[in-house]
């Protein structure tokens, strides 16, 4: 087993089904006093690779290995096109380690908390980790299996 | 605290002191066999992004908060260039929570076995998540401090 901790936590002013509808939001990532030594020289980065821990996430759904994107249907997305992933093919919450991974836009740095944009987590989530979001991360010539392109053609952010 | 658990292990035919010179290698993501189903339809995504626990990360070095990329010095970067900086700020593997992110690309998956190159992680490494990389992870228009900059300019890869 391994044993994590919480360095900090993200505040949304949004409830969770609003957090569901709009699909990203604005807020403040929260650095604990005893880790904000950690954020030192951190302004000037633009983006940052947000992990947080997906608390809502309870045992059962850590046990879920397949998905079926439904929510999309919500964003047009045809049911036909919706095909049953595995879950490390997705971004789906439900997951063995439900790890979020968002990449964030800095708005601001003040002391310990961070001011951000295009955050998709709940208020009150778990931070693990924070990470400068470079170009040696940015992957300039890609491929994605058709299925994506599909459903990816129907929405504005990650499905 | 944090429970995860590891949904499988990195093989890298290279001894550690070697990965540090090399940098990145190719090499093989095993999942465990209660977890592979969770890959299925993977095929086609040409880079995952690969979340691990990185387990040689003592608890003396879990308490590290402010680093200097000493071993840039290898790679000619004047000393006066690496700055002591957060662990936020930086990809430094002495962190509170040692998860690695690694982008690999997938040369070919067979049943359980995900062949990559751009592994940056020791033999034996656990696996905690993937996730693939989608064109919604690769942000355009970036800004990077000064200091990253310039030290980016001596090296290849992820300071």
């Amino acid at each position: 087993m391994i044993e994590l901790c919480p360095i900090g936590v993200v505040h949304v002013d949004v409830e969770d089904d609003d957090l569901q509808r709009k699909g990203s939001v604005e807020g403040v990532i929260e650095i604990y006093d005893e880790f904000k030594e950690g954020l030192h020289l951190l302004e000037g980065f633009s983006h940052l690779i947000l992990l947080t821990f997906l608390n809502k996430v309870d045992a059962e759904a850590r046990k879920v290995l397949k998905v079926r994107f439904r929510r999309l249907q919500q964003s047009g997305v045809p049911v036909e096109l919706l095909p049953e992933v595995g879950v490390f093919a997705s971004d789906s919450p439900h997951r063995p380690n439900p790890i979020g991974l968002t990449i964030v836009r800095v708005t601001e740095i003040k002391c310990k908390a961070i001011y951000v944009s295009g955050l998709d987590v709940y208020d009150g989530t778990p931070v693990l980790d924070i990470k400068p979001y470079t170009p040696f991360r940015r992957i300039e010539v890609i491929e994605v299996p058709e299925w994506f392109s599909k459903i990816a053609s129907y929405v504005k952010r990650e499905p």
